[in-house]
């Protein structure tokens, strides 16, 4: 079977590196053109010891043309540098996936005002389709242009999607407080993110409102049928390079009955919401629903696409608690950014990316 | 000055461990009894590495009458040590200071039904006094016997303290999104807190219910004058050894009129909770409100017996956002524990507690 | 292609576990059996949360006879274990593959002297082989019991391989100054490798002489053609969970004539040690020879079954400094064996072991 | 008593921190300046969070003058900083604390080649004096200007003083592995010591010779009674934030008799070794020689001033092995630095540094 050329713009990163590792054994596809201003001509096994052996290719200058011959090409890039170029690619008929923010709002106003700059192409809010598969599958395989969601809405979204449109939920006090390893801070240099500075450190950060919020709420509130949906999430940092954690707290709508979470026609009793996650991701090749019990970690899916949710309540009538799991930068990034591109080819959607974690790992 | 003799039994733990630390460089007391069944008869300089030179006591065996000779012992053993052993030293006119879980609850039933063993000592319930000085202050300074908040419901109730007893507080709906480092799991030889499970690992545990969860909203409770408190509390590790970090979300009562959160006039604005706290906590030593917009780190008060709070509120009328931090073995264990001597002994309550957390650290 | 059945002894540990990782997604094989004694009849999915889905086997009772079955058997065992139970499988024509260090050394007294206990099968010594493809690549093949090293001497041989039967280098001062992540004590719980005592932490350990001396000295005296031999190795505790590194320092033979330890013709220059590296090695699917100037990293090699080897030197004629680094899970024990198994079944020598580090990872 | 006044330049990295940490408790001084262009006008408690409450000062230009009411003033800066600025302030009658390594060498020409870049005051190579107490005490004590050894040398030479002027040395053939927390690098932003970068990883780096490997071979060969001496060092980064180990291999002079190494008669036995190292640092306040067998560890003297040493020989006529401990920004920099103050203001050499390690920690 003849390989689909596949190029990455921004290859430095953590997230170039992620395409790079699973891309460059894909069983389907070859990877053509990586781009890098500023490693422009290093080849790409000397710059990362880890890849050597793994291919000749050496960076090449993002004006170099190189991009041309490619099917699909990703973006690994800060926000509005897809943006910038993205016009260009879809002229000749390029296909982008796109893993920064520049296409996850549908509003351009929203937008500048979360990312405090002008967006180099609000014409093309209409053309993104939210790659997230578990929502938009189909659309994504035709899609021209995917714009990968956010690790953090990736896996609060997965956790909220199947009690999302039910009556029994109140959609107004959700409450995300969601645990990100540093890799999410990307790969630049800065105080912020030394070794010295987040070992031994937890904290929140962004408590006020972070960019994803409004991602977040966008679309929950979509999910939801649009029916209003008040959404409070804080994001802290974990000492520790790769892993997401979300801790979802939901309530009973006002107008639910139930006095106990644990009657057996309450549809907010574990037992219920189990039920439904697990008719809701039956298909699913990347959300694994856990039993009732067993609390999820973050470590059993390092290094995967694999979103894993563990369900809990405590006594009395309080919300029901869902914990969700990701690798920020597998399932919350490169990796679902993979998975896109398989339904974008018409690929098995699992097609390279069939890992497992190392334990200890 | 003549220093006051203390003793401490369950020497080889973590807790046990920092009251060395603590106590043997504090400057109004003497550590003149340390036990160990296990290691009675070594030398504490040669069981601990850090101490040498610091002492020449051995530990010595629970049975060997060491402890006769001091006014304070402190108990930093698991649960149902301390109730099986302070009526004989009460009764010898000893006071005693538990880190344990023993006697945090009023009600025995509860206990037991949480700890699953029956109580050694119901009798002594009604005795203890909770040791949460910003609390209980003047009757910790005349207990005979003082329980020590656990880690949690210290950074939690810590945060809450000011809010319990507004009228404009959803008591019904609070949430404590909680995480530890890897030392609340005390140093027992267990699979489940080696570096090699620990590291590069965020999860949930207990999060159907933890045993602090009655304890907080038995507290909280009193704190609100009597008032029923809807708690929530969902436990997270973290892969660091000391720091714990409480994410709590309140929301506005039902009563509440404001439909913007950052109004001048609504008791949940930013700026107002701020104020609230600010006087609550004006003249604690060891409780520090952060300017409007910081975020605590656990960093800043590791080896302290500081707790540091921020307040955070996101767009819309959503709950208002508190963090709060301790070192989860000083202020949550045995910091307390000293700061709690220090009031019954009538030193000034920073005695000994003077520190600053390394940077990095 | 029928899958050839193999089988785990001992598979709840460090190794087992990656073992399992390693085999459940081997082209050429299946697992068939992996035993357990503490979690007989438990689904391995259940037992390690990073496996579910991978296979539906239990682990079954080491008398259940499921062992039966298999063409190979792996032990991932403490020592003793393997020695106890080989004699039978041979018998049964079950060839072995054993991860402990039950027959690394050639000399039963040697052994019991440094593991302090009766050796259980003493006359299967001479069967065994040491499992070091690099060094018996073909008696390995045709083995029925193959020894897989220790993961220091793994580590430390083939940094030393190429220049141990050269007349220009003195065998009697070699210095082996090794470091390990701290999986390699394995997964036994342990106050001394909880993350709360080894974190933040380095430090020597058996520096008087650790149980990996006797095996380096042996194998590195048989690939110095028996040649007397003098070798130092200090092993230290890095705070991680995988990885290892040796630091090897080899002086000039008194013999050696050159003052300047960079001329062209001295054969201690870098280049020329690096020139006899690359050769020796240009054949080996799992050893890779850095450029001159790079500095090998534990990180690049995690989670892979490749030995990375840099080649140093100071100012001076000093030693060559050769840093050497591995996976001491994988290439240090549980890949090595499934090389080894490749080996012994005709398979490609890299079937199942094509695995990229993660980065961060 | 009167306070005396001091200063830092460059109060924002982690020597800087670290002597505010110190320093702002001290008994005996006080801090009245500290410079920070980048910061000028910041309050220290602001700026460094664990600070708070601590101090009013705020960092202040290093134009302003500040320094000028301060009897000692430190610098915490890059090399050439205190070069550039020593001259006008022992001009005034400031004496000066060097924690860079402008003036650790003696000759300008090798520090021109090794630092790459050209001294701004040669002149005052012969005013400095090395400041280690251990071996410069009086010097020290009425120095104008003192040069703070480097962490590497600190860990080194304390390990080494003892053999060096020992006929049955031989001092040609020494290797110094060493092994460094990450903070060694300092808190500038830089990809390599992200958390991402250095978390989970060993390696060497600068192999092929570090900067201080010059300091180390001219102080110990001074040490050493001006014998030539060949001395391999290699550091090694270690995936935590403080600490440092140096494990030191030492072999007996050709002319040495023993064939054993641990013969009663033996100079290089280990009970001789620890004999000479018991006496010579028998009244150090910082040095502590561990009992034989007994292997250090750096968190034991985290967040102190201690070098901790233990002594191990292997089986056979092997080179004695130490292993020497130190915290590489308290003796390694700020609190060997502070140590020199106490010398040079003719206070106790402990005041200010009487610290506990934290366990965990």
């Amino acid at each position: 079977m003849k390989r689909s050329k596949v190029g990455i713009v921004g290859g430095t990163g953590y997230t170039g590196a992620e395409l790079l590792r699973l891309l460059l054994v894909h069983p389907h596809v070859e990877v053509a053109a990586i781009t890098s201003r500023s490693e422009a001509g290093q080849k790409v096994g000397d710059y990362f010891p880890s890849l050597r052996g793994r291919t000749d290719l050496a960076f090449s200058d993002p004006e170099s043309g190189d991009l041309d011959q490619c099917e699909i090409v990703f973006f690994a890039t800060p926000h509005t540098v897809a943006a910038s170029q993205v016009g260009a690619l879809l002229a000749k008929g390029i296909r982008v996936i796109d893993l920064s923010a520049d296409f996850r709002l549908a509003d351009k106003d929203q937008w500048e005002q979360w990312y405090k700059v002008t967006h180099p192409a609000p014409g093309l809010f209409g053309e993104a389709v939210y790659g997230l598969p578990e929502v938009h599958r189909e659309a994504i395989a035709s899609a021209r242009l995917v714009a990968c969601p956010g690790c953090y809405p990736t896996a609060i979204l997965l956790g909220l999607l199947p009690l999302l449109d039910q009556d029994f939920v109140d959609l107004t006090s959700i409450i995300a407080d969601a645990k990100s390893g540093v890799s999410g801070a990307g790969r630049a240099a800065a105080v912020g993110t030394l070794l010295c500075e987040t070992s031994e450190n937890f904290k929140t950060y962004a408590a006020n409102g972070h960019r994803h919020l409004p991602e977040l709420i966008q679309h929950a509130t979509s999910s939801a049928g649009g029916r209003p949906l008040g959404l409070t999430f804080v994001p802290h940092l974990v000492p520790m390079m790769r892993g997401m954690e979300a801790t979802l707290y939901i309530r009973r709508a006002p107008s639910g009955t139930s006095e106990s979470g644990n009657d057996a026609g309450d549809p907010l009793s574990p037992q219920a919401v189990h039920d439904l996650f697990s008719r809701y991701f039956e298909s699913e090749p990347f959300v694994d629903v856990l039993p009732l019990g067993q609390h999820p970690e973050t470590r059993s899916v390092k290094g995967t696409n694999i979103c894993r949710i563990g369900i809990f309540r405590q006594p009395g009538d309080g919300p029901i608690i869902i914990s969700s799991v990701i690798d920020n930068v597998v399932k919350g990034a490169s990796g679902q950014a993979v998975q896109n591109m398989n339904l974008m080819l018409g690929l098995p959607e699992i097609a390279g990316l069939d890992y497992t974690a190392l334990l200890p790992g």
